[in-house]
């Protein structure tokens, strides 16, 4: 295995164990979006399928929105058969639902394919959903709320619902873009990328700036922050 | 009043009330620097004694270490004089007491300087220890301790000893630091700094760069993460 190709293994299987994100008998559906972090996803799940002591099955879902290219499609779906998982497609018109006069944001975007993902899992009896966030998007997630909603919180590596017999999981949550990005290369999932219309218009491609402004000395400082976030010193933080 | 003057008094006046910093009887050990802040800090304190309904005393004490530079004493303990507000000075050989072969640093400084401090304030019967840390210096240690600590937390506008009687408190919490030195001008404490020996080279001149970048699109930023602070949502934090 190259060199990198293992530190990824590693650290997904760190955050698979710390968090429990698997148990035996998990129907897990991995919500693919036709880009590299979805294809190292799904990668890793089914090679970790072969080693872990856990027993679990695997299914793609891609959601298919208005805003969505799909520009290496042909790759995308002929790599997923090539892994030997099965994958579903729906369509969600995130523009055509969205209330007259209002502008596409992201927030809205999300939060339409989530619960279109969540039906689908529920209908097909999923135990877990799993996406492809990694630490940047935690971590930027987190300088967000904290900026612009002046709260501390983040997307969680495990989201259990209280409603609904289905969690969410992030297995990538320990893994950096930047791994990633070398890791889809190193893997042969070379050219296959899917950036959203709306791409480097966003808030979130500012924060992303400001992320990397932060850890400008190393990635021990995105290590640190990310171990901030489940180390709070309540004593000493104003109220 | 000028406008500015108006603005950092009533931020202050908020600090004061939201934190419950003063009660009736306190004396107040006001730890002055020699610089601006110092001066603006020992000013407001004068001065909302007039209004305020509640009755507390004012002393002043210059921690003489041997970093410091005292380019402006002259003009400060003039300035002070001026505001009626008695000023004594101690000596601290900060760096005569460092362990030999250890190398000078803001750490063992402030430790060194806050030992001395609240020893004073306990042999001499005060109530309160007045600091002109401002929220630029609340918002760097937050990102400071985020960073090279692995922890959220911060130091506090009011910080409650279990084992002294004495309480730490920092009026300036909600001025930024560009206010203070804005508002020290407006004042008439023109050209009164005092920078330390150690400045410009140490990790808190990074993190204030870091700060400046994460707020470039206005204090609404430095506003946000300070109120975050004290809006953890542990629900939606990892562990």
């Amino acid at each position: 295995m190259p060199p990198l190709a293992a530190t990824v293994s590693r650290k997904i299987g760190r955050a698979l164990g710390e968090y429990s994100m698997l148990a035996d008998g998990d129907k897990v559906l991995v919500a693919v979006s036709g880009g590299k972090d979805s294809l190292v996803l799904l990668h890793y799940l089914v090679n970790k399928r072969k080693h872990l002591p856990v027993d679990y099955s695997l299914k793609a879902l891609h959601l298919n929105t208005d805003v969505s290219p799909h520009g290496h499609w042909k790759e995308f779906t002929k790599a997923v058969a090539g892994l030997g998982v099965e994958l579903d497609s729906i369509d969600v018109s995130v523009v055509s639902r969205l209330v007259p006069g209002r502008k596409m944001n992201c927030y809205w975007c999300s939060t339409q394919k989530r619960g279109e993902l969540l039906a689908y899992a529920l209908a097909n009896g999923f135990t877990k959903i799993a996406l492809g966030h990694h630490m940047d998007d935690i971590l930027e997630t987190f300088l967000m709320n904290m900026m612009y909603k002046s709260e501390l919180s983040t997307m969680l590596p495990v989201f259990t619902y209280d409603k609904y017999p289905c969690t969410i999981i992030r297995p990538l949550a320990l893994v950096t873009e930047r791994e990633i990005l070398q890791v889809a290369e190193e893997l042969g999932y070379r050219g296959i990328t899917d950036v959203c219309s709306c791409s480097g218009r966003t808030k979130r491609a500012e924060v992303k700036k400001s992320l990397d402004y932060l850890c400008r000395e190393g990635d021990f400082v995105r290590d640190a922050i990310y171990k901030a976030m489940g180390n709070v010193k309540s004593r000493y933080l104003p109220n």
